[in-house]
């Protein structure tokens, strides 16, 4: 069966995340794929997870605490453009994942940004382990959505070739736009070893 | 690491083509997705591979040969678009994969054309079993490719989305016009057991 794009985000996190890793939630939300990340990354690893509502980080505690897993989770409740200022400079991380849009069942004029999407993004990149991805479910249904998507488009359309994939990937016969998925992986340069 | 549309347009067909299946190649060009097909189907399964270039028949043939395949394989020196006429009428195919653009190391004005794919495809839908797929790699990069590619997408982007996912799936950071897959899925019906 062909996945949803949450499904295939999640197929792929299980692919390259691994035990130990430190890992981004850019945006908590309800929490399910922190609690992925936290399982993937073990206790040894660790889950940075932003989120600028105060509902999402509570609601993630809550999941987190009944799974067992708040030991390796850092739950910060402040926008994830400011990953640069809590990530260590020679910080190397195992993946990312962004559910852009609004939290959902909570105020849907609350959204992620353009601005500060593409910022965090950007923030990352350089810090992304050879072989791992940065992960964006991307909806554009929502007011304001579509500008998000497209700016979104555009910066990972212009992403050196030669350091980065990027893949896009989702359904297009679908009439309530569904979400799509955009996947960052960093490449092995010709000089690596 | 994210396959590329080709790697990508394999995978799936080993998830959904089973042994004993009927299967379409609907280009064969130099034989590597009819003998990928054969395998899969084996001895007592049917791979019908079109093409409409003697060459391509003679390579895949003998591609075949060395690999022991040939029982499986019936191979047609014409369009694809005569697939209808092919077929039983109650036929059920496990998949379907189309390469389109030009054979490579051949004559590149020699190119698969939107009338004719757009028209395999729509004989092929009504009998695709439920699960399986039409694989179509799309290269886009040669003359008269683009507008294959968009006649193509905004067919398969009209299709019913209660009885067809369409997935698109490709790089969008490269320059090179790289090609891109798109995969429908037919869907089990509520109706349906």
């Amino acid at each position: 069966m062909l996945l949803s794009a949450v499904d295939f985000s999640h197929k792929l996190l299980k692919e390259t995340v691994s035990e130990g890793d430190t890992v981004i939630d850019a945006t908590v939300g309800n929490g399910s794929d922190t609690v992925l990340l936290a399982t993937l990354v073990g206790s040894k690893g660790h889950v940075i997870g932003f989120d600028i509502q105060k509902q999402a980080i509570e609601n993630t505690k809550q999941k987190l605490l009944l799974s067992g897993l708040t030991k390796q989770v850092t739950l910060l409740h402040q926008g994830h453009e400011t990953v640069a200022e809590v990530l260590e400079e020679d910080a190397r991380i195992g993946g990312a994942i962004f559910n852009l849009g609004y939290l959902p069942g909570a105020d849907k004029s609350v959204i992620t940004q353009k601005e500060t999407t593409i910022s965090a993004v950007a923030a990352l990149l350089p810090k992304l382990r050879i072989g791992s991805y940065i992960i964006l479910v991307v909806y554009s249904g929502h007011s304001g959505g579509m500008e998000e998507k497209n700016a979104l488009l555009e910066y990972v359309s212009e992403l050196n070739q030669a350091t980065y994939k990027v893949l896009q990937y989702g359904f297009i016969n679908q009439i309530n736009h569904p979400p799509f998925l955009i996947a960052i992986e960093k490449k092995k340069t010709p000089y690596m070893k």
